[in-house]
């Protein structure tokens, strides 16, 4: 699998084939509100095609603007149609969400494999959509019947309504972590060359215990040896930078000069 | 594995015992609208703790009601706390949920196996939770040093501004998600049951900079707040025992008495 491109509306792109990402259809949707909100967990997630089927209230709506936070150019693409089966068209593969079961014949699928089975379309080519009802009464089977299949969250069942946007937030995760398998971005990556040397990391130690034994804190003094590797665990165990260790020498300078004698005696030691 | 059960209030319970869900810390959040938003997301996956800290408007916040939705119970069980120390002090295991890369040494998580992390925790009965940041600022890096690790979502690097109980909705959704019983990765594999509670930590770091104060360590003075957080980021990712952070306390005040004055003072600090 090749690394993942974005193109500057954060459309998923490899190499020069645009990926067809999903349609996100809002049937009958109530709130301009709600559909700006659903623009911006789009964009957020790298979708881009909302397609809207008779909202409430026509359209353009005022009230979605404010809530697409930016993502205005998803807002001002959407395409209105009178129905469901105009909307999803040129689809190949679609999807209805939904929480209710349907004595339909129609197979049910988690969410654990959709993400990969949409990301295998799109790099076919091949054009897919989901369906969101609208948000007080969800899908009528006639809308659901047109869906390959049903998408179902795994909700709790003693409060399960979701919020449209949310339900729109989560199918566009569920999107853009199917490709990676949920690793952090590259941006992410910690580079772990400043990890200290062992060699400086036990310098650090006999520097602590010196100071320690000054202190008088082995005691008694039998047990040096397991209170030593006691104090020695967490920091192995926490792999400090060059840094770290340098700060802890700091530390341990500063502490072993004696309470309020450091600013006088320093750099001195 | 048992198949999971939840009690009315949605809570995950497997045969009698009650899982120990994710508390989700708003820090500073700004819009009680969102806090609401916020409480319907994670009733909707079962979550149940929500913790504010400092919340702008103060608290309770009548924008916050409409949005909640039903979800009255997560909204009136809120807790509020002054500092985020305080609402992570119960906690064993911290996130912090942001989209910035961090000068921190704290490891960074992705979202494909957070959720499973989390629910053998729960399984174990320990208490974990989930810091986001105010709307407009996000979380600062003194209180990301404060969690175990971060967790970024797959977000659009041209659009990646979540929402704030968008961003909560996603994670109620990556708890609700998680396949139980998944191995935990290599970095969570240590035994935690031991590991020291934050507040515990909290006052080690404290110990430890008020004598770093008296020290005069932290020179100049406008860059006490970065020293400070270098200082924490190893101790928060060693995550120390209990006892740890006790041979750590006494290191301290050994080291503070000053070389050489130790065993005279002993126990009289």
């Amino acid at each position: 699998m090749g690394k993942t491109i974005r193109d500057q509306l954060g459309r998923v792109v490899e190499g020069d084939k645009a990926l067809v990402t999903p349609a996100v259809v809002l049937v009958r949707p109530q709130l301009g509100e709600n559909i700006g909100a659903a623009c911006r967990c789009m964009l957020n997630f790298g979708l881009t095609d909302l397609r809207l089927v008779a909202p409430r209230d026509g359209w353009p709506n005022a009230a979605a603007e404010p809530m697409a936070a930016g993502a205005i150019d998803v807002l001002e693409n959407a395409k209105v149609y009178e129905s469901v089966g105009e909307a999803v068209a040129d689809l190949k593969f679609v999807l209805a969400a939904t929480a209710r079961r349907r004595e339909l014949e129609i197979p049910v699928i988690g969410t654990g494999d959709v993400g990969s089975t949409l990301k295998t379309y799109s790099r076919e080519g091949t054009a897919t959509g989901i369906l969101f009802g609208p948000e007080k009464a969800g899908l009528t089977n006639a809308d659901v019947v047109l869906a390959d299949a049903i998408l179902t969250y795994p909700v709790n069942p003693a409060f399960q309504s979701l919020n449209l946007a949310q339900a729109v937030n989560i199918f566009a995760y569920i999107w853009a972590s199917a490709e990676d398998g949920g690793a952090p971005p590259d941006l992410f990556q910690k580079d772990i060359s400043g990890i200290a040397n062992r060699e400086d990391l036990v310098r650090m130690f006999e520097h602590l215990e010196d100071e320690l034994d000054d202190a008088g804190f082995f005691y008694p003094p039998e047990k040096r040896s397991l209170m030593s590797q006691n104090i020695r665990a967490p920091y192995t165990r926490a792999r400090l930078t060059a840094q770290e260790v340098q700060t802890m020498r700091g530390i341990i300078k500063a502490l072993s000069r004696g309470r309020g004698r450091g600013q006088t005696n320093r750099g001195q030691r």
